[in-house]
């Protein structure tokens, strides 16, 4: 056990009246960097959205002003608008304020319109990258976004309807099967992407997982097949927040890999520690 | 200042005999993630790439054995099978061993071909995502990866030629507005690049950005657009380790931002802190 740990030199100061837009990965608080942790430890006030597990916010001193503004208790979100005036109002008012979301702001977090807002307002504003969903999801399941051979690119996707119910996307530019396909918010609208993806020419059997509370406790995986992921979707009850993997890739790790030991929540409790070689210890 | 951090519970331990696949980041020592952090100080010997930065290779104990295999000294890198028998010796001499690279194992990164050795050596492995380049790159740069309006995915791809020089993608994949490409190891191709692109219906003025040694010290960061820049890259003599942006995403955050102070380093100093936030400040 490790009680004391030697720290990167920090190279940046928060300043009070500074704005510091954070993601703060897909959920599992060691996921958290360095930095990140840094000015969420000196923040006076925190503004967090629904996706921010509970074990990021235990990081931060008790006395540390919380603003929720995920969901309300009229379970409508709050508005962007809003959400961008309470950070200048609480700027302005010389505080030291963190914008805390899962994942990274700059990948489906709209962090560049909040930091464009600051900007227009003259405020100062770090933004800190954190470990996105597709990334960290994938990997606490064994599943690699490019591997040699298998997949030359990954491209991450929204998947989420619009407000009028479409999901209108350049499915003819997802064909190729060395590409992965990452799509976030995908859950609800996996029939119509398993639908169009098949229609435009990919293979029906290409593998296909879902990743449910990916890097935390009660993380789940399902491997399928793209024809396959709607009624697995629907069979299993699948819920947000959860990452759909389209691609070769799904299954490129496998040697000793038993998909079963993962699904129970093996891997929640060790994560990335594979649990074939897990058993192999035990039996061994 | 900081001097003590409360750190998140460990999840996992790290036992001898074991290998950490760990992705470093893109450079600065701050955005390794606790959880690779903490497995970087209990290792006993540690494999790293040419890409990792020596802030971070400081952060371990005088004590820990370093290997090096991102160049030899008649400049050939150590084949990969090379190092996947290395990883395997020193895991079975029982030491606890860390295979290190820059980035994300998993993203460009061979990170999965070394596990599936590992695996098939019944070998027990962790795997630690990192902020990969495209991320962390682009976010001391001031560029969303996704802008709600501006760019609905974004794709990763490989622009480093093949053996027989040539680069061989669906170029018809690119063509829609509302996708950003980055390209990893594209320096060397970016004429082939931009001509295929262009050639396959892009348009030539698309935005495009060069970050060259990002979120490090010597950051540095152009934005041009599609068609010129092959010859940016040759006159400003850009050297690797750099990342190609492509999109409209490349100019999302312009507010008061000052691409100038930006390149000449102020940035760096600072990382993603923005510079005329900073400016405003000296100003007034």
């Amino acid at each position: 056990m490790i009680t004391t740990m030697q720290l990167p030199a920090s190279k940046s100061v928060f300043k009070p009246g500074e704005i510091a837009l954070i993601g703060a990965g897909p959920g599992d608080a060691e996921l958290l960097t360095i930095k990140a942790l840094r000015f969420l430890q000196q923040a006076d006030v925190v503004v967090y959205d629904r996706l921010v597990s509970k074990d990021i916010l235990d990081l931060m001193p008790v006395s540390t002003r919380r603003i929720y503004v995920g969901k309300e208790l009229n379970r409508h979100s709050v508005p962007q608008d809003k959400i961008n005036e309470t950070l200048v109002n609480l700027a302005n008012q010389q505080l030291k304020v963190v914008r805390l979301k899962g994942g990274d702001s700059f990948i489906f977090g709209r962090g560049s319109e909040e930091l464009n807002y600051l900007l227009e307002h003259q405020l100062s504003a770090h933004v800190i990258p954190g470990i996105t969903a597709a990334s960290g999801c994938t990997t606490y399941a064994g599943i690699p976004l490019t591997h040699r051979g298998v997949a030359h690119s990954c491209s991450f996707i929204t998947g989420h309807f619009s407000k009028n119910g479409e999901l209108i996307l350049p499915w003819d530019n997802y064909v190729d099967a060395g590409q992965t396909l990452v799509f976030y918010m995908g859950i609800k609208s996996s029939g119509v992407i398993a639908e169009q993806l098949i229609k435009h020419g990919r293979a029906a059997t290409t593998p296909a997982a879902i990743i449910q509370s990916g890097t935390q406790k009660g993380q789940r995986v399902w491997r399928t097949t793209l024809q396959d992921l709607p009624q697995l979707i629907d069979s299993e009850q699948v819920k947000s927040p959860s990452l759909l993997v389209i691609g070769d890739v799904v299954n490129a790790v496998q040697s000793g890999v038993e998909p079963d030991a993962k699904e129970n929540g093996a891997i929640t409790e060790i994560p990335a520690y594979f649990a074939a070689a897990a058993a192999l210890e035990k039996t061994g």
